[in-house]
């Protein structure tokens, strides 16, 4: 479920303010169409800190539902995290959904020991013990030790899902927690992917697949044969976009895959505050970039 | 309003796991008792994002209760945050349950655009427009740019409770916000007060004075009166339990005001995960503090 392109659907809105469910339904059949195997419904790529918990929930049952009208064939991931009775609700109700497995964001409280660190997420892990649980660490005060007396507590924990920018750390992590039966995850997209997987990942997240998965599925099958310096080649054509997405302590985010999607008819461009519309520039710079995907074939 | 100490109080919680709303009107009531004038509930040495959002509802009527109980002569803020239609509906029920003003967190959403910012703020500001609304500016890219055009677009914006860990950088924000009609609260507590009252401050927050709140009001005359070094020595009364507080990232920020209020017997120590309870040998370093301040005078 993890050695892949996990990937990180957008949160589609609709003229209204509310979500539109057509549209993320048919976002998520066109990800499985194009043989993506794994969706992260309530990622940060969904805007999951600007959902209410009610559509948080129905972005579940929309995606199990548009997996199946696809013919199957991926697993559902389902973000969950702030308060711990919130998001031990939010799993009880993704295992009830049919999802596939939760990833625990980090934590959003700002004051956050070791041990209680291990209990918000064994809390969260056991409250939906039929469903296996990554953890999304954006915090490299958290290291193999803490991972690993998680793990030796919780059965369904079955990878990590590792987003600080820093390889070095990445590697000691991953190798200090010393356990055979998790998944790395490169948590920080396709230009991290290489780097992350030449220390031991088998896998990277990824927003860019809402646009190009031709792309992103080329990059993960360079990794997998080892073959970087086509991975690098690769990795030049996701640079220009991923470069408008990381500026400004990555403002942009969501804001320029929901207008490249716009651009291609796919949905709105709409996001919720603290996100913005782009201005002009910046969409004159993502239609180049979907203009030399459409050059060089991945669109 | 925000000219004073702007008190923090914890969320005490009962052996159940539940909120201990007894102590919590208990706790709130000493606080006006000890002459404190600005009580926020919901902040971040209230657990915030440990609450539901019906116990934060409930943490606001708690509070307004209490201080109508203790003879009134105070004024609550409502911290209020996350994602946009929670936040609104937090402060329309700040504004119907009595509340003085609000006090809006940073968004814990990763993707923030300048704009995105405004808007976010805006949004919740016009919600409850016969509330004061306090920014808690956690954020070195906010500048004085973004701060002034938000209160240009909002009359009920009163003050910022600024809490990036540089003075340098509080002193230019506040300058260049260029507003006479903003209160600015230092927002990183006792140990921070000198500098940022040196540099335009006149007000900070506390969850010290949860458990000495004479020692934090003796602070603030001294700062009001200019006599810094005074505030020095007062300063120094603090110090060893606020760097307990700081210690590892402030992982036992709370865990460490709860522990001393148990050991007082003003409510049990539990605090939620991601926070842990304290191990033997902090627990003593906290009694020494309790020991120190009765010999001072401060308890």
């Amino acid at each position: 479920m993890l050695d892949t392109v996990v990937a990180i659907p957008v949160t589609p809105f609709a003229p209204d303010g509310g979500v539109d469910w057509d549209a993320h339904a048919a976002l998520i059949g066109r990800l499985v169409a194009h043989g993506i195997s794994t969706v992260t419904v309530n990622g940060n790529t969904g805007e999951f800190y600007a959902l209410t918990p009610s559509e948080a929930r129905r972005a579940v049952e929309s995606a199990v539902a548009a997996v199946a009208a696809a013919g199957g064939g991926a697993e559902v991931v389902v973000g969950v995290g702030l308060d711990l009775p919130g998001a031990t609700a939010a799993a009880r109700h993704a295992a009830g959904a049919g999802a596939g497995a939760l990833m625990i964001h980090q934590p959003v409280h700002p004051y956050r020991s070791a041990e209680g660190w291990i209990d918000y997420h064994r809390a969260i892990a056991d409250a939906a013990p039929g469903l296996g649980v990554v953890l999304y660490v954006r915090d490299e005060r958290i290291g193999g030790a803490e991972i690993r007396a998680l793990a030796d507590r919780c059965p369904n924990l079955i990878g990590v899902k590792y987003a600080v920018p820093d390889p070095v750390r990445f590697a000691s992590v991953a190798r200090d927690t010393r356990s055979d039966r998790l998944g790395w995850v490169a948590g920080l997209a396709e230009l991290s992917a290489p780097g992350y997987w030449a220390a031991g990942a088998t896998g990277f997240t990824s927003g860019l697949v809402n646009v190009v998965p031709e792309l992103s599925l080329a990059l993960l099958f360079a990794l997998r044969d080892g073959d970087y310096p086509e991975a690098m080649r690769i990795w030049e054509s996701a640079r220009g976009f991923e470069e408008l997405r990381a500026a400004d302590a990555a403002a942009d985010n969501v804001s320029v895959v929901k207008e490249a999607l716009a651009q291609l008819g796919l949905c709105d461009r709409a996001v919720r505050p603290p996100s913005r519309l782009l201005p002009g520039p910046v969409r004159a710079r993502i239609a180049e970039s979907l203009a030399d995907w459409q050059k060089e074939g991945w669109l």
